[in-house]
């Protein structure tokens, strides 16, 4: 018997018919003896008609009382899915976040989970129940409920696996798994068998979007074994776990890219300590997530500073900097919102020099003009017009052998 | 300054135009200096919309789970009203029924308020804040969702305003007040000033759809003075409260109908005793709460038993009695959802005999046939075929002479 937490996104939910899909599938693993738990989202496009309902009354709903409806999306998909399966017959509970102890800190609309009290999930599986729970929400200490932000019902699922020890957390998806670029795209790319904690990481944050970045570190942190599968099929998927060293044999494994991106610069800032601190820590305080900065000097002691942020942010970040920009010292700024980024992850390029340069090659010889790079040990990201965007994934795809490697990943699996 | 509960049914809120309405009208009270708290319902069709998605996945969803997926209705609405509140710049918070410390017993879909725990209600207060509360839900005591019942709304916000003493608890609606009879049925139909706790209790139970009856008993037992009122004009509307003894001179002081009866008939049950008792609690065992009985002697020691339940506990009834037919010595049953109730009532009536009597040659006169009685110190119930209920109020309202009585009760008021 093993413990085993599913987590099925908005699009396996979004219709009666699907619901009773899913009921079936988590039933056909607790009749093989398991215990489970399944972390669902809202259906379908719920959370965007919830968000636009809000905008209809108000151009600026406060993020507590965002919260407060979107909260209601997951809650009635774990009701309906509830009812599915106890209709099959079999013994289940649904629980909302806050009932299933899932505790976040109170950044509303971006919470991040601090605890799972697990006492109640424990108590319902232990009388063999299937226990359902609402992902994406949780509550504060002071009794008010979060929500986690886009993808936080993947976060919510590798929590619970991580606080019950669960022998796996299957993530289901509309996909078969983790590819080396957005099949939608590239018509060659492959599924990836298995792939570390670290490239998922990469993948996820550059918007490869099968997993959100925060459940990937949950899961690398507590070591939960993550397994990405359709939920349209039984193919095997993709293992997500710690892979040594000696098995990173692939120099890149993957092509992502994410078009949820903006782009602003600020001009003409002096070249003085604490002006980008004060720049970034406004940004921080009203929880916009910065991705990449790049900071150019145009003459003595002047700096332009060019960063990202997701698109949903932009507006915010423009007030905040028109707010800020005389404080800073700053001539003024731009935005774009027409930009893209791709990247190249890969645990072996640690190790192999060079790689960043054939990217730059690849998308030179394309003629697509690089606005921003950033580089980690296992990733190199660019910033393009994000009109270019297919061109540059087929590129990085083609350029870097990714339809041959398959092969020798799966003889690694 | 005085503490104003003000509740806003489904109608008021069904869209954000709407809801802007009802924040306007919110912030015109608090303006004035008083502290409010208000108490919605689910937006428009919004909870006939969830069980209609119920029972697309199941034909007999369990009452837990609807619970869990109805109470978010009402958490929609609260939270959008929040918002559409803080874009009028006034300082607002939302809460859940459980946030709102509405602590209810166990029986889910028809959920008792057992308690209000009014401290975060009263902090919320404290800080100035107008307080949205959604209605018809509550939490037990071992943190499961309930829901009270349809209508039940009413009952969260006569209970908010028993809990925290307010001054008066306006009833927000889509009619003017209480009216001497449906206005959509008679045209002539006066609306009353003024009304005691037991006419309108009587009033709601049948049909007289404005109020919950339990909100009446609530606010009958917390001495909760209600006004009801329309949310699209100034009116005032009805008053409901204790009236003294003195007061009650009209003999008859409203015609209410009810369409959502259905009539079960038991044949041939054995006169003895227990067994009227193992049958109405095998109903009330499934909550399915029984309105009128007439037990009729039908030869030596052998009865017919005719009872009404609403038409939602149809199936279920019928499913319990083919249960237990045997097991009370019935030879069958039949069932009729084509029926319908009208009442007279009226404080006076106690001291005024043949009133009843008057009731009867009224819809003999309009060949109506009464297929039962029912009759409390200040009604009077006839059960009739539902095709006939508009001849029927028509019938009475005229018999009574209530077109002629509102100046009476107006100068009581």
């Amino acid at each position: 018997m093993a413990l085993v937490v599913q987590k099925y996104g908005g699009s396996s939910v979004a219709d009666a018919e699907k619901i009773r899909r899913v009921a079936r599938r988590v039933v056909e693993c607790y009749k093989k003896g398991n215990q489970v738990v399944v972390v669902v989202s809202a259906m379908g496009d719920t959370t965007d008609e919830l968000i636009s309902k809000a905008r209809e009354v108000t151009e600026n709903p406060p993020d507590r009382e965002m919260d407060m409806l979107l909260a209601t999306g997951e809650q009635q998909s774990i009701a309906l899915l509830a009812m599915a399966i106890q209709a099959l017959g079999y013994p289940v509970i649904s629980l909302t976040g806050p009932q299933a102890g899932i505790l976040t800190d109170n950044v509303h609309t971006k919470a991040k989970i601090l605890e799972v009290s697990s006492d109640r999930l424990l108590k319902e599986l232990g009388e063999g129940k299937i226990v359902i729970v609402a992902g994406f929400q949780g509550i504060t200490m002071d009794n008010e409920i979060t929500t986690l932000g886009r993808g936080g019902s993947d976060t919510t699922a590798v929590a619970i696996a991580a606080a019950l020890k669960a022998d796996v957390c299957e993530i289901f998806t509309d996909v078969d798994g983790v590819f080396t670029a957005d099949p939608r795209l590239v018509p060659s790319a492959r599924k990836l068998s298995r792939i570390s904690y670290d490239e998922m990481l990469e993948l996820a944050s550059l918007g490869a979007l099968v997993l959100q970045p925060r459940a990937v570190e949950f899961a690398k942190q507590y070591h939960v074994r993550l397994h990405v599968r359709s939920s349209f099929n039984y193919n095997e998927g993709t293992i997500v776990e710690e892979v040594s060293d000696m098995e990173k044999e692939m120099v890149v494994s993957g092509v992502a890219h994410d078009l949820n991106v903006a782009k602003i610069t600020v001009f003409d800032v002096p070249d003085r300590p604490g002006i980008a601190c004060r720049l970034f820590s406004a940004l921080a305080r009203e929880s916009i997530n910065v991705d990449m900065i790049v900071q150019s000097q145009m003459r003595n002691e002047i700096n332009n500073i060019s960063f990202t942020i997701g698109k949903d942010d932009l507006r915010k970040a423009v007030g905040i900097i028109e707010r800020i920009k005389g404080e800073i010292g700053a001539s003024g700024f731009s935005y774009d919102d027409s930009v893209a980024k791709v990247s190249i992850v890969g645990a072996g390029m640690i190790t192999n020099p060079g790689v960043a340069a054939r990217m730059f090659e690849a998308l030179a010889e394309e003629d697509i003009n690089i606005q921003m790079i950033s580089t980690s040990e296992i990733k190199v990201s660019c910033i393009i017009d994000a009109q270019e965007i297919q061109k540059a994934v087929l590129a990085l795809h083609k350029k870097f052998g990714l339809e041959a490697k398959e092969k020798d990943n799966q003889a690694t699996a």
